[in-house]
């Protein structure tokens, strides 16, 4: 693709824009790397091996998007591992905080955590340039994975009740740890809130439309608790 | 594809074929699997994000080949996890009893024991139908990825060459575990020995041609080890 590797001369020439998208391919691409470890670690759970492969088969989706976001950076002129490095303690700690304990946590964890981000980096990506933004949606495209996922756990509490509580409760866990890694970055990485916020020459949002950005992806984390019949 | 509902029905007619091609199918797309599942493992080990990507997408690749296998295997009337069944007991025991103790014996591992086992389906390859056999060799190929282990593997013996005479034990092992497994799934799967070895109504090799074919193996391994540098 020649049109990348000079990719839209005017956007990306606002040397803060150009930051603020290389930190997001960064922690996207490091967040898919990351979630492949997690998926083929919470593989080894599984109760059969088609359980085993259906997760295997999400790990490998995922890292299959991260060639692609590298690309992108280098066609930008950053280093896709030093992009990537800011993000490494953030995402790390969240996974080492929310390590399931057992396979439904695991699949709950897939489908809740990645989905969580997904629907913040399709908030961002309405502030992208255009080429960018396909980059970004299609990355988080996971196709009909998640039907795996809430087939076996609405089984599972389905013959064990129990599991529904217990559950739930780890479904806030997962939303409050996102929060407080998010939450991290953003006070760290001065360019991605400046995406979202804008700058002089960028529309951004006000204060108001912030809160009814977290309002939507507090809605959106409800609907997929919701999905696997457990409480938000 | 249409081709693929009934494939071959000449070649395919015959049940003992038949039967050779699901367990021929089912011990590489179950070796696939478990492929996936050790290098993910080993890139744990990786010293650095770089080495873990390249690792983490060695192991994808692995598994981007079981789909193919799979649905070939439903075409043919056989369940796919019935027809992998017979072959994890001598593939997981190969994996358990080499188990990599660093980063180097995974890389060697993963280049000389997936090496072995691509050579040896080639040689069964031979003796296939045409459109399982393209399958097979599709599901053979791991692109330019040997290069980065021969890579690593040198740097690491240039550096410390001590190292050497440790990996060179390691892949005589690797050998010796991989012909013991592969003793064992002949024993006990006579459909896959009758494809080498020819029935009634199949040409197939004599004993001369199979001690050839030992040769190829054992010399390929040797090329293998003379590409890292070990000695075999």
């Amino acid at each position: 693709m020649a049109e990348s590797v000079e990719p839209d001369g005017v956007a990306v020439a606002d040397p803060d824009y150009r930051a603020a998208v290389v930190d997001l391919l960064g922690v996207i691409a490091y967040g898919e790397i990351s979630a492949f470890e997690r998926l083929a670690e919470d593989a080894k759970l599984a109760p059969t091996l088609e359980d085993k492969v259906a997760l295997a088969t999400m790990a490998a989706t995922e890292l299959g998007k991260v060639a692609g976001l590298h690309e992108r950076l280098a066609a930008l002129g950053a280093d896709p591992f030093e992009a990537m490095a800011p993000f490494r303690v953030a995402v790390d700690d969240f996974h080492r905080h929310t390590a399931p304990s057992d396979w439904l946590e695991g699949l709950v964890k897939a489908f809740v955590g990645d989905g969580l981000a997904n629907d913040f980096y399709r908030e961002i990506a309405a502030f992208l340039d255009p080429e960018t933004r396909d980059l970004v949606l299609s990355s988080l495209d996971d196709g009909d994975q998640a039907a795996f996922v809430v087939d076996r756990v609405r089984a599972a509490i389905r013959e064990q009740p129990v599991q529904g509580g217990r559950l739930a409760l780890w479904g806030r866990r997962l939303m409050g740890e996102a929060l407080t890694q998010g939450q991290r970055v953003a006070a760290d990485r001065d360019s991605l809130t400046a995406l979202l916020t804008g700058t002089v020459d960028r529309p951004g949002l006000d204060l108001a439309a912030l809160g009814r950005m977290f309002t939507r992806l507090t809605e959106h984390h409800q609907q997929r608790m919701a999905d696997l019949g457990l409480d938000a």
